[in-house]
Parts: structure tokens; sequence; C-alpha cells
């Protein structure tokens, strides 16, 4: 499939499939999403076999295309994977339904009753990257929340995401579901994704996962509203009134237990009353740790083993074992370097006074903020949501970890008893 | 100012003042932005006369221009609709406050406080035409929940907006609030509107009100998400377990009402079972209001006054005394027709049954689903929303009738007690 039109007319066939089904979707109880839930995580656990003999087709075509070490790692499944995979779904399974809930119900005075009801969006695409469990996840997700689904995974794991996308058509057909509720992309032709993201008339909504430049890519051309999944540019603030070892305790944590994760801290800021007897100490933890330390020239008289910062790494998201420091005049100097160069993705304060970490949480612009915790629970897990199709740095819609919950909208349900307006 | 650089740095700096304002108003206590509220109103009715001499001007232009009877009525202030436009705003103030709120609060098993609470987006851009009250009706729906805004209207009303716009300044300093809260673009420009809707980093949702092409326009152009308020072509549905004297007092007061509105029907859907003797008889009815009718074949065979409907009909928003009319076999041909040409903005049936009623709900995928209810009743004020800053055809953020709280996001506010992930 390379002709342009085929191309096109294939995208089309995915759309208005994807919208068929999900008028079905909305229809259905939830006990038949649940039932077909566990039929996928029993369909992906029968079918290991052929799932590690389509991984295999994977690994050695990224053996040949010589992928890192890493990428061939995050690809590879063992029978160990294909549980866990399983396994994640069937917590989504177990999850409380979303739709149906009423997120208001009244009355007005003329008698009218008035719901406002959480219902699926219909239909959402996925564009992502390497990881095959993101398929199954992002699968599970969508049908516990009645929308069906267009997955357009990365090329390196084809022969992966579609054996997992017939273990989850087997299961949907068992379950009475119409297949096309998930639907992977059997085409790698990267000419395909412009025109998925263009089919205003089926997609409601499109997420893209992976790196920075894959969603910009999604956003330049899609003309579907996009939730994007940005980069976290994290901050800890310890306060001139904070307890010593709650601020090494957090900082490390926030730094260096995942640093490659979007919610790991990537700058600390020290207040300059509490810089002199805590910025030494605590850097020197975060050098033993193996963190290489980039900091503003306050930080590098207290640290020499500092290197001096760059206006450019206050905006950068590491992702690694580099921390940035800086050391403010106040809890509004805090404020300002976190809204002016963070990314709004997860800010803590480290204080033991009330009237700092009110104003903190108050003033900083951002999807978590965080009072005397480490960066590293802005997750959905953590925030009891179950499984999460991502951490929204959009403040539409969605913002911060986005559960099932999160990919739902509302409709109005308005009852009377032949009602009309005067 | 008609050069592109002076033009782009003014966009700029609009931009600019509105991020600058709304985290100044991200502190504000909800007390300060209704006492802002009130000294708006209350500036708005002192500058009654300097209003009116700005809207004079705006008056003789139009005359020059020849716009027609009906937009100059639009467009016209008189003493009554300088106070209509003031009491509005007092009534946005006696709204609830929307910021603030917990939408959800508990506690992890870990100990870990997470509150999910609503804040206020950021900044809005509004692009709108023609009527002079919108401009105050969005700056106070603004203010009330928090907002900075950046208000563009049509160059028809360009004085009288600027004359609102300077007693809603003198409020805002007035309550010691930055000016820049709202600021009403001035300049008539048309090269502004790209603009502005090009800057992602200050404003962080646009909101266009008026005809189709604004909107298409509108959406075309920004690179910000747009909620768009799209047409309404809404439904009723007559089931065939419907009382006759409910069916007639809710089509015709859906149709006849107010023809011009987005919540008038502009498609009434029979039941087979109760065309015979319900169609001739509503459809005489709508013609003595002095309504055209477009019918399918069978319409047009039980009444022979209707005018053969073509495809197009069904997809029209009349916004006139016209009514497309067609007999459907049953509750299911009924939602197909709803879901394929309707809008997804307010659709009604009309039944005695319980199942149908339910179904009907559940399956008719609309902003707005009513039971026994006038398509009318969708409206802010109707669902006790207060004023509205208009009815979403977007499925994301916000559906249906918008008022202050859907002009807000939410935050996770996260407490802990030195709390690290492990």
């Amino acid at each position: 499939m390379n002709e342009p039109t085929e191309l096109a007319a294939y995208a089309e066939t995915l759309g208005r499939q994807a919208r068929q089904a999900s008028l079905v979707l909305a229809r259905s109880g939830g006990r038949q999403r649940t039932d077909a839930l566990l039929r996928m995580a029993g369909r992906i656990r029968a079918a290991t076999p052929h799932l590690l003999a389509a991984n295999r087709k994977d690994l050695d075509a990224a053996a040949e295309n010589k992928l890192t070490a890493a990428m061939i790692d995050r690809l590879r499944l063992d029978e160990g994977r294909v549980n866990r995979i399983a396994a994640a779904v069937e917590e989504v399974a177990a999850q409380p339904d979303p739709v149906g809930e009423v997120l208001r119900g009244y009355v007005r005075p003329n008698g009218l009753r008035i719901e406002k009801v959480r219902v699926p969006i219909g239909v959402v695409a996925i564009i992502y990257e390497a990881r095959p469990n993101v398929t199954s996840d992002a699968a599970a997700l969508c049908l516990k929340s009645g929308n069906a689904c267009i997955l357009r995974g990365g090329k390196e794991s084809f022969h992966t995401n579609l054996a997992i996308g017939d273990a989850i058509a087997e299961a949907l057909t068992a379950s009475g579901l119409d297949p096309s509720t998930v639907q992977i992309v059997r085409t790698t032709d990267r000419a395909l994704v412009p025109a998925l993201l263009k089919l205003n008339q089926y997609i409601d909504v499109v997420i893209p996962r992976g790196g920075e430049s894959l969603i910009h890519a999604v956003v330049r051309e899609s003309t579907i509203p996009v939730i994007k999944h940005y980069t976290g540019n994290c901050h800890v603030y310890v306060h001139e009134q904070a307890d010593y070892a709650m601020a090494e305790a957090i900082v490390l944590n926030a730094k260096c237990q995942r640093p490659g994760v979007c919610n790991a801290a990537e700058t600390i800021l020290f207040d300059a009353r509490v810089a002199r007897s805590f910025l030494p100490k605590i850097g020197r933890k975060l050098l033993e740790a193996g963190c290489e330390i980039r900091g503003c020239e306050r930080t590098c008289e207290l640290l020499p083993e500092a290197r001096l910062a760059t206006e450019d790494d206050w905006y950068t998201e590491y992702l690694d074992l580099i921390v940035a420091m800086r050391v403010v005049d106040g809890l509004e100097a805090a404020i300002d370097h976190i809204n002016t160069y963070g990314s709004h993705h997860t800010d803590a304060i480290v204080t033991n006074q009330i009237q700092a970490a009110e104003t903190f949480v108050k003033a900083v612009d951002s999807a978590s903020v965080m009072v005397n915790a480490s960066t590293r629970f802005s997750d959905g897990g953590e925030y009891g949501l179950g499984a999460e199709i991502g951490i929204s740095t959009d403040k539409l819609h969605a913002r911060g970890p986005m559960g099932a919950a999160d990919l739902c909208t509302y409709k109005y349900v308005v009852t009377g008893s032949g009602h009309v307006r005067t």
C-alpha cells in the first residue's frame, strides 16, 4: 500500500469503522466492556507463543537497523512481560466504570430535571512510539471508557503490535463487540499519519505519546484537537523554613530515584536564607548519587564542584543524572522562576510554613503542585486513577495524569413532562 | 497601525500583558473579583452618555456602510440597553465562585493528600461579531472565572466596544486589579487576528462567537486550541407512543418560539406509526405559524402543502421559519437520522415509553438530549449556569452551554509530610 489514494482510502476506512464502532460502544453496558477486557487479558496470555514469534521479527529488524541496546530492550517481549501486559489489562478491567456517572444532577424551578452525565468521547487516535505495552494499555483504557480507538505505533514494534491487536480483536468478537472497536494501523507508511490527522468527521481527539518531536509533528499536522504530553521540567523549591532532612530526602528522590521520566526534578531552587547551610550538603549528596550539577553563580560559590549553568539549563528537561541549581531570594523569586522556565508539569515546595505553601500552591501555574512531597508522585497510579494514558501538559479538557475518566466527555440529559419555553 | 511589524508587536504586547495579568488574577480572591464586577456594572451605568456617544459613531458608520436594519438594531445602544448590560454583569457577580472548588479530594493509602482543585485556565481570547453586549458579558465571565481576556469584536461596534472597555478598565484599577485583565483590541486591522491566534505562549484558549464562516476562519488560522460553537441543527422526534398534545406543543415551541437561534429545531421526525394521525395536524399548525415545510416523500403524501425536501435540507440549520419533516420507521431510524445529519447540539424525543427515552438518551451523540421538553431549553440560563459564554459543539473540555465554571481547568494539589517514592 503506497499509492496515496490507497492510503487515503485506508485512513478513511479506519475512521469510518471506528465511528461506527463508537456508536455501538456508546450503547454497551459496563459489564460487557469489563467482560471484553478480561477476555483480552486471557487471549493475550494464550497467544504468548504467537506474540513472541511476532516480536522476534521486530527484534531481528531492530538488530539489522542497528537500534540501540536500550531501544531493543524496550521492544523485547518475554513470557514475564506478556504476563504483565495481560495483568495491566486486568487492572483496568477492575477499575470502577467512569461511563454514566452523573457529575451533577438537579431540578430547575420549572420542574425540568437536568443531569450532566459522563459519556465516552467517541473515537480516540493514539500515535505512539516503541514499547508494545502501550498498544494494550491504550486499547484497554479506551475500551474501559467506551471509546473506539485507532492505534498507530512505531514501525519498530509493528509485528508485535499487530499480534497484540489480533488477540484483542478475538476478545472483542467473543464479547459481542465490534472488532473495529480497537484498530491497529496495518501499514508502516508514514504518509498515513497526516491522512488520519485530518479525519475530523470520524476522530474526536488525538493523543500522541512519545518524544517531543513526535508530539510537535502531530500538533503541526492535525486538524483534530490534540491532547499533548510535552516535557516535564519539574522543580523542587527548598523554602527558607524547610526541615533539612525532609529537603534532602525529597530533592534526592525527585532527582535520582528515576531520572529518565517526566516527573523527575530537573532544577532545585534554594532559598537564599538556607542556601549556605543546605545547598552544599544536598549538592554533595547529589554528586555522590552520580549527578552532574549546573548552578547559578551563587551555587558555584557555595559548591565549587558545580559547573556554571547557562540560561538554557533552566529550560532543559535533562531526563538524566544532571541537575540545575539556583539560589533565589525568597518565595516570589522561586514562583517567578518556575512560571517562567518550567513546563507546567509538576513542581514542589519543601516548607514548614503554611502561608508559603498556600501561596506556592495558588501561584504556581502547573498541573500538579506538591507540598512536602517528591515530584515523582505525579502519576496516575499514585493518584489512584488506575492505569494512565499519559500526563497532560495541556490546560484544556484534561490536565496532569489522565485515567479512563479523562477519556470521557459529558452530555446534558434534560427530562421534562411536556416543557415548552415561554 | 498597519505595518505588519507594528501589528505583530501589538499582538505580542496584548498577549504578554494578558499573561502577566492572569498570574496576578490567579492569586486574587473571589471577593476582589466580585467587587470588580460590581464596580464594572456601576462604571458602565455611569458612563451611559459616553457609551451612547461612542455608539453614535458606530451607528453613523453603519448607515454609511449600508448595514441592514437588523444589524443596525443589534448594534444600537440606548439607556435601557446600557442598563441591561450593567445588570447582566451584576448577575455574573452574584453567581457562586467557580474558582477553588475541590472537585475531588481524598487521601491515598500512604497518607498523601490529593485534591483536584478548579482553577482559571489563564488567558482567553474571544473573537466575536456585532452585538456590543458580548464585550461586557465575555469580560464579566472571564473575570468571574479568574481569567484574563483579550476581546476582539467586530469593526461595526469598534467605538462602542472601546468605550465599554474604558469603563471596565477603570473598575479593574479601582478594585486593585491589573487593567490588562480585560483588553479590548484597539485596531480594526484584520491582520491582527492571525497574529493573535499564534500566540501559544500567552493565550490558552480561543473562543470564536459568531457565524459559521468566522468560526471556520479562526479554526483554520489558530495554533491555539479553539472551543467551537458551530451550528445547531436540532431535531424533535415524535415517537410512536407520544401524547398528541405534548408533541404538538413541543414541536411548535421548538420550531417557532424563536426560530433564529441555535437551539431552535430544524427537522421534525415522525414515527411512521403516528405519522398519519399526527403529521398533518402538526404540519398545519406549523403552516399557520408561518412555517414553510420541506418534507420527505411520505410527508408530502400526508401533507400536500409540503415541498419535497432534498438531501441538503436534512443538513441545514435554517434559523428561520422553515422546517424539514421526515417520516421514520421507528426509534433506530430516528437515532440514525440524528447522528448522521445532526450537528450534535440538542435533540429531543417526545414519548411516553421509558425504554425508548433511555435508548434515545444513550444513543444520540449530542451535547444535550431532551426527553419531553423543547430543544429551546438548551441554554446556560435555563440550565442554571448563569450567563453563558456560548454553547459548545465540541466534545473536548466543555460541551453544551458554557458558564463561568467551564472557563476553568483544574490542578492537582498534593500534600505530603516528606513523602518520597520508593
